[in-house]
C-alpha cells in the first residue's frame, strides 16, 4: 500500500476505507508516514470531510487499547467544547455521582481562551491530577467519582494528530475534532457521554449549524460504539458565572454547591445533570433529572461529594470553608462603566483574552498559569448599569502585565444601550 | 507575518496576495518554513485553485533571479507538457533556427513514461549536455541554437516545490503546473513561447478540457510577463512517429530532416514550426511559415543546423550519416499480430509503460537510462494488418528484463477491428 494513493483518493472525494486509515493510523504510530503526507491528508480531509463511516473507522483505529477496567452502564462521561467561565463538570460531576453515577473523568488543560478543568482543579492546594491505575481503582471503587488529567499512554494517534493540525490549519474540521473526542473517551473506558458542544463568540465553533453538525456527529459516533449520549447545544456569548480564572471558579462552583450559584450556572448544570441522569438510566425522564439535581444542591450533597474528591486525591479540604486557603492574585484593579445603560452583551471572546493577559490561561502549551489570576463580572446581559458603578474587577500577580491594555479590553467586550435586548438563551438545541 | 494564516486564507478560498506569495517563496528558499505547512498549502491550492493573479504572482517570485544574457524578440522557445514519441523539439528546432530565430532551450530530463529531449540528446556519443555560461553565450553568437539540461540554479524554490507536490498527490493542480514551466522559461530568459499541451491516453492531461484550461492559462501567464505566446493542444492518445526509445528516436529525427519522417511528425513539425515562426514575427502567417519550414526539409537546411549543434556540443557528427555509431540494443524481441484487421487505437499509456520496461525511461529519477533500448512500430492508426504480420520490435540490453509481459502489454496497447475508424486528429485546437 502506498500513502499517496491515500491522499489521492480523499483529494478526489472517495471515501477511505477499513484498509486505508488503518494503515494510516498504524503509520503515524510507528512514525513511518512524514509529517509532509499527513498534513497534505489533514487538509483533503478539511476540505472534502469525510462520510460517518469514515469518522467511526478513524475514531475506531485511534481507540488503539483502552483502559478497561472501568466499563460499566453506570459510568457516565460530560464532555465540553470549552467555554468562557464553563465550570460545569465541577458542579455537574458531583452532583451525578451523588445521585446514583459513576464518573471517573479524565480532562485536558487550557488552551488559548478557554480554561481547562484540571487547571481548576491544580488551584486547590495539594490536589492531583495524575493518579496511578491501581490507586484509581481503588478511589472509584470508594467513592465512585475521579478527575484526572488526560493520560498520554490513551490515544496515543491523536496526540500526535493533533500537534500536526494544530500547525497546519486543520484543526476546525469536524469529523477530525469529532474523532479526536471520541476516541479519547472510548479509550479511557467511558462509553456514555453527555457533550456540552457550546456555540457563540467564546467558543471553538462560531455559528449553531456547525455547532448542530458537530452535536449530531459526536451523538452518532458514540452510538456506532454502542454507548448512549445526549448532546447539548449550549449558548457561549457571553461568559458562564461571575467569575473566570482558575481559583476564582473553583469558589464559585463552591458557592454553586452551596446553594448560591448565579442563576445561569444553576440552571444548565441542572439541564447537564439530568441528561448524565437519563443516559446513565436512573431517571425516567429529563424533568425528575433536573429535580433530584436541584434537591442534591439544596440539601448539600453535592458540596459533600466534591469535599470527597478534593480529600481523595490530596487537596486540602479547608478551602471549602476557608476561600482564603486558596491561591490569590496579589493586585486588583477595579472597572467602573462610564455610561449607564443595560448590558446587552459580553464578548466572551475578548474576556477570555482578558483572562489568558492576566496569566489565568495559557498562549501556547508551555506558559505557566497564575491560578490566582482572573476576572470578576458583577452584573450579566440584561441587567442595568450606572455610569460609574463596577463593572469587573481584575486579579493578577505580576507587574509585567499592561493593565491599562486589559483594561480597554475588558471594557469593549461590553455593549451597552438604552434599552433592553431580549435575554440570551442558554440552550438551543439538544440532540439525543 | 505568520504561514498557518496563510494556509488558513487559501484553505476558507480567499486570494493570496503579494505579500503572502512573496513570503512563501521567500521561506522556501530560505528553508524557514516546515515541509508539513508547505504541502497543506499545496493541497489547499489544489483543491480551491488560484486565481490568475495569484498565479502569475507564484510565478514571478519563483522566476527569482534570470540569467539575462539573451532577451531579445528573436529568441523564440518550445515546450511540451510531454508524450510518447515526442521527439518534436528536436525536428522543429533546427528548422525554425535554419528559418532564422535563435533558441537556447533548456529542456528536462524524461520522468516516467513520457521521455526527455536530454536524454535524447545524451544518446548521441559525446553529445555535452550542460555548458558553462560563457561558451553558452558564444555558441548562441555563432550558431543561434543550443539544447542544454536545466540548471540546477534555475527556479530554485520550484525544485524544491515539485519535489514535495510528488510526494503530497499535489502534481496534477494546473496554476502549480503552469507557474512551474513558465518560471522556469522566464527564468531562463526566454519571454516568447510556443506551448504544445498535448492530451491522451500517453499525455499528463488525460481529457481535452483540463488540456485546454493548462493551454489558457500557459498563454496568459506568458502574456502577463510581455511575452508572445501560441498554445496548440495536440493528440497523445497514441505515440508520435514509428520509434520510441532515445537512440531510436535520434534516428527517426535525422530522418525526418532528411525528408523521410512519417506523416504525423511531419505535419506537427510544420505545425508547430510555423507557430514559433509567427511568435518570433518572421512570417506574415501560419500557411507561410508551414511552407517555410517544409522548404528547409526539403533542402537539408534543417539537417545542417542539427548537425552544427551536435557538433558544437561535442557529439559525433557521424551518426547523422552512419546510425550505426548511436547506441543499439543488444537483444531483439519481434511480435506479431495474432488477428486480421484495422488498427483502430494504439494506447500510448501501455506503448510508454513498455518502453520503461525495456530501459529507455525512468520509474525513478535515479534509474539509469539504456540509450538504446526502445520500440519500433511499424504500422500506425488507420492501418491494416494482416495476422502474423509484424506488429512490433522490442530493444533492449538486459536479461534481467521480462520480456514475455513486456510483449502480453505490447499487445493489450492494440485494438484491431473489422472496420475502420476515423483516423484520430492531431491538433485539437490552437490558442494565442
Amino acid at each position: 500500500m502506498n500513502f499517496i494513493d491515500i491522499i489521492k483518493k480523499k483529494r478526489d472525494k472517495f471515501a477511505l476505507n477499513d484498509k486505508d486509515i488503518s494503515y494510516f493510523i498504524q503509520g503515524i504510530l510507528e512514525d513511518s508516514i512524514p509529517d509532509y503526507q499527513i498534513s497534505a491528508l489533514m487538509m483533503a480531509i478539511y476540505l472534502n470531510g469525510m462520510t460517518e463511516q469514515e469518522t467511526y473507522l478513524l475514531t475506531k483505529y485511534m481507540v488503539g487499547d483502552t483502559i478497561a477496567f472501568y466499563q460499566d452502564d453506570n459510568f457516565v462521561d460530560k464532555h465540553s467544547t470549552g467555554g468562557i467561565g464553563d465550570k460545569l463538570t465541577l458542579t455537574v460531576v458531583p452532583l451525578v455521582v451523588a445521585a446514583g453515577l459513576t464518573v471517573c473523568k479524565m480532562s485536558g488543560k487550557g488552551l488559548g481562551f478557554s480554561g481547562g478543568t484540571i487547571d481548576k482543579l491544580a488551584s486547590i492546594p495539594g490536589f492531583k491530577t495524575t493518579i496511578k491505575e491501581t490507586e484509581l481503582e481503588e478511589q472509584i471503587k470508594k467513592i465512585r467519582i475521579a478527575i484526572i488529567g488526560q493520560s498520554t499512554e490513551v490515544a496515543l494517534a491523536d496526540k500526535k494528530l493533533y500537534a500536526l493540525r494544530d500547525v497546519t490549519g486543520t484543526v476546525e474540521s469536524i469529523p477530525l475534532i469529532a474523532s479526536s473526542i471520541v476516541s479519547k473517551k472510548i479509550a479511557s473506558g467511558n462509553r456514555n457521554i453527555v457533550f456540552d458542544v457550546k456555540t457563540g463568540s467564546g467558543a471553538f465553533m462560531k455559528n449553531l449549524s456547525e455547532a448542530e453538525i458537530l452535536a449530531k456527529t459526536l451523538a452518532k459516533l458514540v452510538e456506532m460504539f454502542g454507548g448512549k449520549s445526549v448532546a447539548v447545544i449550549t449558548n457561549m456569548d457571553s461568559p458562564l458565572g461571575h467569575y473566570i480564572g482558575n481559583s476564582l471558579e473553583i469558589m464559585e462552583v463552591l458557592e454553586t454547591l452551596k446553594g448560591n450559584g448565579p442563576s445561569d450556572l444553576v440552571e444548565l448544570t441542572k439541564e447537564i445533570g439530568s441528561y448524565m441522569l437519563t443516559v446513565g438510566g436512573i431517571v425516567k425522564d429529563h424533568e425528575e433529572g433536573k429535580s433530584i439535581i436541584g434537591k442534591l444542591i439544596d440539601n448539600g450533597q453535592g458540596l459533600k461529594k466534591l469535599a470527597e474528591l478534593i480529600e481523595f486525591q490530596g487537596g486540602e479540604k479547608e478551602v471549602i470553608a476557608d476561600y482564603k486557603k486558596m491561591p490569590q492574585g496579589a493586585y486588583v484593579k477595579e472597572i467602573y462603566s462610564v455610561e449607564s445603560g443595560y448590558i446587552n452583551k459580553i464578548n466572551s471572546q475578548l474576556i477570555g483574552e482578558v483572562s489568558v493577559r492576566l496569566g489565568a490561561g495559557r498562549s501556547t502549551k508551555e506558559d505557566q498559569i497564575d491560578y490566582g489570576a482572573g476576572i470578576f463580572i458583577p452584573k450579566k446581559v440584561g441587567e442595568q448599569i450606572e455610569k460609574g458603578e463596577l463593572m469587573g474587577r481584575l486579579y493578577y500577580s505580576s507587574n509585567l502585565i499592561d493593565i491599562g491594555e486589559c483594561e480597554e479590553i475588558y471594557s469593549r467586550a461590553f455593549a451597552i444601550a438604552i434599552t433592553k435586548n431580549n435575554c440570551e438563551k442558554l440552550i438551543y438545541k439538544v440532540i439525543s
